[in-house]
């Protein structure tokens, strides 16, 4: 197995061999708008060296591509390079605007055409069909822990199903419990959350408004591979898709709602994406908060207020980089391979590392594992890091260690960590 | 008077006569991640170029410079351009973490360091007392019009006193009936929105719990000089400060709630500061939406769920700026000295310019006003724009013309307007 020793050195800006592009960092005097005296700020970024001696610059190159870590954190997360780099060229001055996307305003055409173009990309990846609004919100998945029943109960006194696999599902059941009345179906709690329920154990009302699972918990890395069918024909399934949002295909037409933080898969923490059928829409409990009312969001596009219009611009700039890896299909057969060769580790291990999710069930995101020696945990985190990388200690309230290895993972960084599990192995048997 | 036609040249890069810093723009093919094949992709930025001729460096720096606009958007708003650059050099690689901002773990070091600071300085910007907790939120001021009487009221049956002075004020009301009983103490309407009324005509209800005011109405332009006194010794005052945060020092002792949305004087949108005194935590209503509790939010160091991370980053950088330009009393200095050659050009034009708002209370932030000849309205916007000054058409509510000259906003840019706005009378009067 090859393994590059430098994370992102198949990343650096290349241009034939004689010219080198290698990042530098010049410190620059600097006057301020306000007349204020010279001071020096440092501004890093992509400056062309011309040089005869490739070797120096690939060097130089490689000091700096080392500046970059893999993060496996749960998310907010890695994004991929080519986004930031992208976001980086136009954070001063988005081409033709003369201002920066944060200075746009969220009425303006230059912002419109960017929120619309995120939604079009968003309903090409995800097949959505026409007759679903898609909202960009504000306040996590935690706000719509509330906004779901409160949107989807005529009244308090309406019955609705969770599923409980994990610490997501059940936060998101105790706060529907202020706005309706929800039951737990099933709740893999006795197990430590380890399993996805077989659908016919789950124990449905028939009358439940809606049948809500969490499609991939963050914490305890199981998640689900199909989707069951409410029970009640009148109801519908609900999904939060936080962490394996746009990570693989989905059939959106089964869902009536499906939820996710962006930070995960699609961009920085701040932007909610709710995907919900319009038949779904204008039914709010009378006190429900303005910004929790998917109405008043889905007739005014996403502009009632002032969106966070930043982030739904990165979400778009991911978007846009998974269609153009070839959509979702591929996506996930890379999600597929880059977990592969993880739980291949973790499982050939003998034990000295172990998952402890049913096999069946495995997240192809968030990769919970233990060592049997749990003393030397700390010292695989802190060896992980001082290799760059980061970000590998498991969820406080589980212990042992995660690796997340969401969309913008590389595969590099997968194989690198495997590399290091089976070195580490081998030194600390 | 002297003005440069190249809005921003007074911040090119500088480094003494022989070396000057130039943007250019490369294009470069870049390996992406997932092994596709090399496409270019268009990086941006400040390169240093050695020239023995300063006169064509000072040329393309010229032209980079045009490249952008004055901004007079009521926000999301125009950004210090010191601190767009900080964040571009930052936005790859944040110094010693390996990673964006935009990547990091919300919970590990390099971003608490970042939130802590930013809150250490709005601390001293403001001189937030400690008895004040300061929170990071999302949603805008729109969800705070929510959860102020869901947290202030203990029930949907307790008295509230709002002061409508425009629309926001206005909005504020609206949503507060759905979880106090709120009482209109004086309205503007009738008199569309020009005035800021004595604080003796304030018909306050002695028993409300909080008075609330919209300390400067974004849309009309209207700017609480001073602030009233609730009658009920119990009760505290209540601002949406939004349009006005960080404009000039407040006693924030005289408030028990002040909430502002970022995205006019102190960073993107997205981000919603809440600055709370610390006995009004802890008695939000029954069925609050976890999202909506203070006591949460304080509890967790505004970081219960993932906070807007790279939003509250820029509000740090924006803080900084402040505190380095001298604080509040020298930024209120600057926004005095813009607010004054506006109106008094918009005064001087023998009514060729009105401004509809009564003297005394003019806001120092938005600056409506109208033409005699409204028929003009249309071409002057053009013209404007033509010169590089964009957003200063009036909201679609009122009409006419707007100039929101936040701190970030240069004098150069209100002096650029205020020569536009002469020349202009001179051919169309």
């Amino acid at each position: 197995m090859s393994i590059s020793t430098s994370p992102h050195s198949h990343f650096l800006l290349r241009k034939q061999n004689q010219n080198h592009f290698v990042p530098k960092t010049v410190s620059a005097p600097v006057s301020l708008p306000s007349s204020r005296p010279f001071r020096p700020i440092k501004i890093k970024c992509a400056t062309q060296i011309q040089t005869q001696d490739p070797h120096a610059a690939r060097a130089q190159a490689q000091a700096h591509a080392q500046e970059r870590v893999f993060n496996f954190a749960a998310g907010p997360a890695i994004l991929p390079e080519s986004v930031l780099l992208r976001a980086q060229s136009e954070l001063y001055v988005w081409p033709g605007s003369g201002m920066s996307v944060m200075e746009m305003s969220h009425r303006g055409k230059e912002f419109k055409s960017i929120i619309e173009k995120a939604e079009s990309d968003l309903r090409t990846l995800l097949q959505i069909p026409p007759e679903y609004s898609v909202l960009f919100l504000q306040g996590g998945a935690t706000s719509q822990f509330a906004a779901l029943p409160l949107n989807l109960c005529a009244a308090a006194t309406d019955p609705v199903d969770y599923v409980v696999t994990g610490s997501w599902s059940d936060k998101a059941f105790k706060e529907a419990q202020k706005f309706c009345k929800p039951n737990v179906v099933w709740s893999g709690k006795a197990e430590k959350y380890t399993k996805i329920p077989p659908f016919g154990e789950l124990k449905q009302n028939p009358d439940a408004k809606y049948l809500h699972i969490c499609a991939n918990e963050t914490i305890h890395g199981v998640e689900f591979k199909n989707y069951p069918t409410p029970k009640n024909p009148n109801g519908v399934l609900v999904a939060d898709m936080s962490s394996n949002f746009c990570s693989k295909p989905v059939d959106v037409s089964k869902f009536g709602v499906i939820y996710a933080g962006a930070q995960k898969n699609v961009g920085p923490s701040g932007v909610t994406i709710v995907i919900i059928r319009n038949d779904l829409i204008g039914h709010a409990q009378g006190l429900t908060p303005v910004m929790f009312d998917y109405k008043i969001h889905a007739e005014n596009n996403s502009l009632y207020n002032t969106p966070p219009c930043y982030g739904i611009y990165m979400c778009g700039l991911v978007f846009e980089d998974l269609l153009e890896q070839g959509g979702l299909v591929e996506v996930e057969k890379k999600n597929q391979k880059k977990a592969e060769i993880l739980y291949n580790a973790i499982d050939g291990s003998n034990g000295f590392y172990k998952s402890p999710v049913e096999k069946s069930v495995r997240s192809l995101m968030n990769v919970p594992f233990t060592l049997e020696k749990s003393e030397l945990e700390g010292e695989f985190i802190k060896e992980a890091a001082k290799e760059k990388m980061v970000q590998l200690k498991g969820h406080r309230s589980v212990g042992g260690m995660r690796a997340s290895i969401y969309n913008a993972m590389p595969l590099a960084g997968v194989q690198k960590l495997v590399a290091f599990m089976k070195d580490f192995q081998a030194r600390h048997a």
